[in-house]
């Protein structure tokens, strides 16, 4: 029989009503013949609560107990779906990330999932089941419940569809995925598909939908996902592998993401192993450095900005607070209000002067920009945030997107 | 060093200021020079919040999902409890049941510990960390989570320490133990200690206070229990073994419960097989009855009356129609307004005259009862609840409790 990973994020499963109509939605696709492993996040605000509540005890929560807290959201989301499905009589049963096998790696509140040991949701489907997994957790090494982080749900549904083999269907808020973020830019296309790389590309540019974490997984075990909206019938989007020639525009989407800030570490004494030091630091602490850009070396220092997310700031400046120990002259400076402008395609791999295109762009409209990083498919410029609306609009405008 | 497991229910940890002031007094301990196994339930009415949230989606929600989300009502207090004793700077480590090696037999909402694999609650022990464990929770053989019913926690609590070897300390919302529950009869005696076999009376009777598995494995395995008000340091009440001879007087305690309802079933045909079987059924439900009356077979029917825990009345109703299909003839009559006064003591063992003093109390006072049951130490009579307050008053008077 054929099997369906399904996604339901928190606000799909916000309140008792949704968690009916998640139920009634997922019914119907087991009474259309395949058998449904649901993936569910915790209902609406429950994290952010749970989260608030050990704030009021600790500033900084232990992390290993931050698990144990948050993970209690996913459960209460599960058993109540699966009550939910049984009394629709439809025999139904909740895992945990622990009973679902999921076994995780790394730090707590950030792990990732090793492996999973699908035996028994597979058992379970082979019962004739309905299995509801919860999202975002799992259990590491040492038997301790962790949670993946952000965008955890999808993660857990894409891997169980690649362990599974099958299609992963994430129902989200929002109608699929858009070349620029319709609340940004009105006028913007649905697409209908797009490929892994792209997502990547948007996804890591924090276009908001998914996760990088969970589009890799996807790519590397070929996972078909489809993106959708939880509440209505209509079409979404597929994220895919795809043929180059099937697009052949040179830029599929733009993203605009506020959720880095740059750190800027001046006067750094010139030499590689500091520089290394400096990134090996923040790689300890697991600290996600997007854009790096160093200026040339002049009177023996050296000035390195790097963007990382702005819910870190703690750790970053716990860290910087070490180097300044280590070298004593540098200074850091904080820059908040920026933005990563960022525009994706695989079509760039064949079509040149799109770059040249953006920039000329920037300078028409007086937009000025930080650091500028480019990959295969994509080019991201740091600017400010005041800057970002006037940007979409120019080159969305320009690449008909 | 010297191990203690304390026991905090609801009410002592319903709000953040509460977990915190826990915390303290678990710190006070450990600076005594011992270590401590923290056991907690949910905060304050969360359990109830929980079952009604399923109560939303399903009259009758399956009861593996209920244990599943019930569970993390305690799952909340481990983490946050922990979180507070880390960050007062004690190293401290949270324990879902199926962490803490607390395996489980039997139905799921009212599951039994079977045994405890301790290991994982020594190993952090001896690394000098405390040890906060989830109450009423557990893991089954197929790996499901289970909860233990009413007073599950108290039962996780007093089966670590007999693992343990330790003392179990109930911290509670009461200070202790009394002669009457103080509610009803206001100048009745706090005991300072009382054996288990009392207890154990008192806690069947519904005292309220502790349930009967907790005070049957502290009896099975010799652990200490001391029962005292979390909020202030007042003495409280030890149970424990106990040497007759210490206490000379007839009755220890008395109590009044309305948790039971009284279920006659009319016209049984006359066969020892007839009734056997409703206890079976009853039986197979997990239906703690508690007492039973027959009346003489007259006409080749008998009248059989039990009392049972009102929360199963749902459970007894559909047991009752299965019986009606089996026996047209019978009449089933329900009876919700009935109280179940009992007199605890070991001295009556050595002391005839108890019984009879009580009929001649209950008959000046014109009390009325429909069923009555003896043990060694104990007797019970089924009385109308609107009886109730003249009955403790007079028996109470009577024999100075």
């Amino acid at each position: 029989m054929a099997v369906v990973v399904q996604k339901y994020g928190g606000t799909s499963v916000g309140s008792i009503d949704k968690i009916k109509a998640v139920a009634k939605r997922v019914v119907d696709r087991k009474n259309k013949g395949e058998d449904v492993v649901v993936v569910v996040s915790a209902m609406g605000k429950t994290t952010d609560k749970l989260v608030s509540m050990a704030r009021e005890i600790s500033t900084k929560p232990i992390r290993r107990e931050l698990d144990m807290l948050m993970s209690t959201g996913e459960q209460v989301s599960i058993s109540l779906l699966a009550i939910a499905l049984n009394e629709m009589g439809y025999e139904s049963i909740s895992l945990t990330g622990f009973q679902a096998g999921i076994e995780t790696e790394g730090y707590h509140t950030k792990a990732r999932i090793q492996d999973i040991d699908i035996e028994r949701v597979k058992k379970y489907l082979d019962e004739g089941k309905i299995v509801v997994v919860a999202g975002f957790q799992g259990i590491n090494e040492n038997g301790d419940i962790t949670t993946l982080g952000r965008g955890g749900s999808d993660t857990t549904a894409v891997a169980l569809a690649a362990k599974l083999g099958c299609t992963c269907e994430i129902y989200t808020d929002v109608d699929g995925i858009y070349t620029v973020d319709p609340r940004l830019f009105p006028t913007a296309r649905k697409l209908d598909s797009i490929s892994y790389e792209e997502m990547l590309e948007m996804a890591s540019l924090g276009a908001g939908i998914m996760e990088t974490r969970a589009v890799e997984i996807g790519q590397k075990f070929n996972v078909p996902i489809y993106v959708a909206l939880s509440s209505e019938e209509w079409p979404g989007t597929y994220i895919k592998e795809f043929d180059v020639n099937m697009e052949s525009k040179a830029i599929t989407g733009l993203s605009a993401s506020d959720k880095d800030l740059m750190v800027t570490v001046n006067h750094v004494p010139y030499d590689s192993k500091n520089i290394s030091m400096i990134f090996q630091e923040l790689a300890k602490m697991d600290i996600n450095i997007d854009m790096i850009s160093q200026t040339a070396p002049s009177h023996g220092v050296v000035n390195v900005s790097f963007t990382a997310p702005k819910t870190d700031e703690d750790i970053i400046l716990n860290i910087m607070e070490k180097l300044k120990k280590e070298f004593s002259d540098i200074e850091i400076d904080i820059e908040k209000n920026i933005t990563k402008f960022s525009v994706v395609g695989i079509g760039m791999r064949s079509q040149s002067g799109v770059a040249a295109k953006i920039f000329e762009i920037f300078a028409n409209n007086n937009i000025g920009f930080k650091q500028v990083t480019t990959s295969e498919i994509r080019i991201s410029y740091t600017i400010s945030t005041q800057d970002t609306q006037r940007a979409i609009e120019a080159v969305a405008r320009e690449f008909n997107l």
